[in-house]
């Protein structure tokens, strides 16, 4: 794989352009393009560098909303330099806190110790965000 | 958000080790570090300059394995310059092909072209992986 691969997450969400909405306002994330896939949303958003894309949940085609299935099957990483004031205004906008943001400290099966900072929210579309930062 | 933000999917998957070998043949994912949490294996994997994570399900936390919930919450976006290369190497390290690389022509609700080529894959953990690029 070279150096312009990339990996980002594709939300199933139950309202596309309520979701837009809620990312802009949660997480700061800019629309950078919206399709209208026969009365479905589609959309790529970025929040800085990072790229996130959603899709109105399909169960026909296997893509389910969390709260469908009583939870999640893919977490969202979100690295900041601030994770306690990403988890504030998460909430402001919406969220719910599962954890708040603290230190984790742990031994790699290799013995090489790492920490962060991380807490957790659920969206109102059910999705899970870790938002946190590595440590050191 | 600065620009040190970044988004990456944490998947659940059924048994970590196996599908941290499995990321590693399929993608040519590098693994980064790895935990074991009281049995259950987290690890920090990269693909190229992309980060990808994986932690073993649980249903208490909410957590599911894609064929647990029939399909999945959040598909993984994989951009890379061959997209037909990288599906055929998924394929060949035991990923099911759902979609072959095709042209996909969208026009955004603001009236722009775009395309795209894409395909997908669904792993043998149950993740759906839309491999593609974007085109001009």
């Amino acid at each position: 794989m070279s150096g312009t691969t990339k990996i980002a997450p594709m939300l199933a969400v139950s309202d596309g352009a309520r979701a837009i909405d809620f990312y802009k306002a949660a997480f700061g994330a800019i629309e950078n393009w919206r399709l209208d896939a026969g009365g479905s949303v589609i959309a790529g958003l970025s929040v800085g560098p990072a790229e996130l894309f959603l899709a109105e949940a399909s169960p026909p085609h296997g893509t389910h909303s969390p709260p469908s299935v009583g939870g999640t099957t893919v977490r969202i990483e979100l690295f900041v330099d601030d994770p306690k004031a990403a988890l504030a205004r998460a909430v402001a906008a919406g969220a719910t806190e599962r954890n708040p943001v603290t230190e984790h400290s742990h031994i790699t099966t290799d013995g090489s110790p790492f920490r962060m900072l991380q807490g957790m929210v659920i969206d109102p579309f059910g999705h899970y965000w870790l938002i946190g930062k590595f440590l050191d």
